[in-house]
């Protein structure tokens, strides 16, 4: 199944609101209608945003409509704007902006099975040491390895991508390979991405997994109930500083504490070398909406305001590796995405 | 308003978990109603459980019900079972079980009263320091002072209690004082108590506050957005460890990375010099339902498992000072509310 694809001249893509009650295919043929489709979340993930970006100018080559608002339609994410500008680079020649576009998907599932194999072979390697070893066997074996158990925030998996997803793809390639225990999902308040499409995904692949609240993160890990953490990103700093789905830099101060390796997953297109460091990083707040109520139901009194950040940052001290379709960046042994003059 | 009350020879309580929509009192006659009250937590809280917990004898007194399964009706909260014991002294005495329920009740009324004024004070003492003065003013003042903006999770406001809360009573006296600048309230997964009882009490007192769902509560604090964490808690051991609600460990961690003061508010019962440490704590495990559904509506497909730890133990070493009715233990300075011979 693809997330998101080019039919017949319109871009078809998942209800992602609709998951995991019914999965229902949306026909796009305007590039007012994607906008409306990213913003309220029918369409989410850092790379599908991609696809989805360069998808609508090719829209935009045939309906003449403007592309400022499609590029700045979620902040947070590079991956939008990069999407819009790579295919924006073809204008006016329509055949040239969709021909990128379809490019792009390609590209985006390729590197996912890229990162997939390349966050698989390190997640085994950072799992593996001496220290880690289980000689009661307690904890399953497969082939005489330890099988892993993994913890993850928000979706990461396919519905973020194309076909194939970043964070949860390492977790499908570590299924595929017989060498996955468990995954906890972080349900991932206010909009239950953990909940809702992680849960969903992890089931069709016949993955174990449980569903944990955000808040039970740090002390799972603390209790030894996860032997490594694996997110996906949003947007990468030059200097290896993560935007992620608000909760992640949580897990991170839990796994430092713990001792438990914490991962990111990203292609190379998330990371901006033009921000050097997290705290330039644009936070979208989404509003109070989101988290004073859930599926209509209201949580709290009449009258009650909220804070609604939806991404937080986790400064690159606290991030053992990123992993990309062309590289392992190891944070931890000092290494960035790419050298800094202005830090 | 009292949470719990006796009133003509029986219990009057406040059903929380209709709250915020309506306020209802249950009249409870016997002891196997109070069980199933506090089992569904319609009674919640340490102290409104220590104070349920002698009730419930002066109940078992009239009616000769057992009370071994009152006792332990939640495992985690030492109050429950240490009110039970209190009144169980005194049978078959009915009416000096009932004298002693009664006076349970009133102390811990006084108790609240002496921990919010010792806690106000040292907020203030521990916000006031040269380093986090405010120059420029724009975080407002009062009488010459910055006005604090506290964080806290869960509920430990009155409906915790009797007629004043632990953390939120700290809360409320430094509104009282002028000098409470806001509250982010975290909403509390899996059962929402910050988002619809600490909401509901802070409207009610005329409290500023913003609700937060969990897992922002350390990106905040790194962002500088609140001066102190203030939480409650339902077991203290020897060293300090402290047990409190699901995600209160995930707060001390980012206190401390931020350098925000991380202050634990509770009665001298919730102290339990038995146990030497944090690890020997045993925490309740609620099931799945309350993390697959909110109010009744699914979040997650059919058939996903989940682990609902319903609380979590902050090591001492995260923690600034427990604040009891009596003393202030500073934590952060090498004291402890008991000195442990065996560790």
């Amino acid at each position: 199944m693809r997330t998101i694809d080019w039919v017949d001249g319109a871009i078809e893509l998942v209800d992602q609101t609709r998951l995991p009650g019914d999965c229902v295919f949306l026909r796009i043929e305007t590039v007012a209608d994607l906008i409306g489709a990213i913003r309220r979340l029918a369409v989410r993930g850092a790379p599908a945003l991609g696809v989805a970006g360069a998808m609508g100018v090719a829209l935009a080559a045939r309906t003449g409509e403007p592309i400022d608002a499609l590029r700045a339609a979620r902040p947070t994410a590079v991956n939008l704007a990069w999407g819009v500008d790579e295919a924006a680079r073809h204008l006016p020649d329509a055949d040239a902006v969709l021909a990128r576009a379809l490019e792009i998907r390609d590209d985006d599932i390729a590197a996912c099975y890229r990162m997939s194999a390349l966050g698989a072979d390190l997640v085994r390697e950072l799992t593996e040491g001496p220290d880690r070893s289980d000689a009661s066997g307690a904890s399953g074996g497969s082939g005489g390895f330890r099988r892993i158990r993994v913890m993850t925030i928000c979706n990461t998996g396919g519905l973020a991508a194309v076909e194939r997803g970043t964070a949860l793809g390492v977790v499908q390639t570590l299924h595929e390979r017989g060498l996955l225990a468990e995954t906890l999902a972080l349900e991932t308040r206010p909009l239950l991405q953990g909940a809702r499409l992680t849960a969903w995904e992890l089931g069709r692949m016949g993955a174990p997994h449980r569903l944990v609240v955000d808040g039970v993160g740090p002390y799972l890990l603390a209790r030894g109930a996860a032997d490594v953490v694996l997110i996906g990103a949003d947007r990468i700093a030059a200097n290896g500083d993560t935007a992620n789905k608000i909760g992640s830099y949580s897990l991170a101060l839990g796994a430092r504490r713990a001792g438990v390796p914490f991962v990111v997953v990203a292609p190379e297109t998330t990371i901006d070398p033009a921000i050097t460091s997290g705290d330039r990083i644009e936070i979208e707040d989404r509003g109070p909406g989101e988290v004073l109520s859930i599926h209509g139901v209201r949580l709290a009194p009449e009258g009650t305001g909220a804070a609604n950040p939806a991404f937080d940052v986790t400064p690159h001290d606290l991030i053992t590796a990123i992993v990309t379709d062309r590289r392992v960046i190891r944070v931890d042994r000092g290494e960035t995405p790419y050298e800094s003059g202005t830090a």
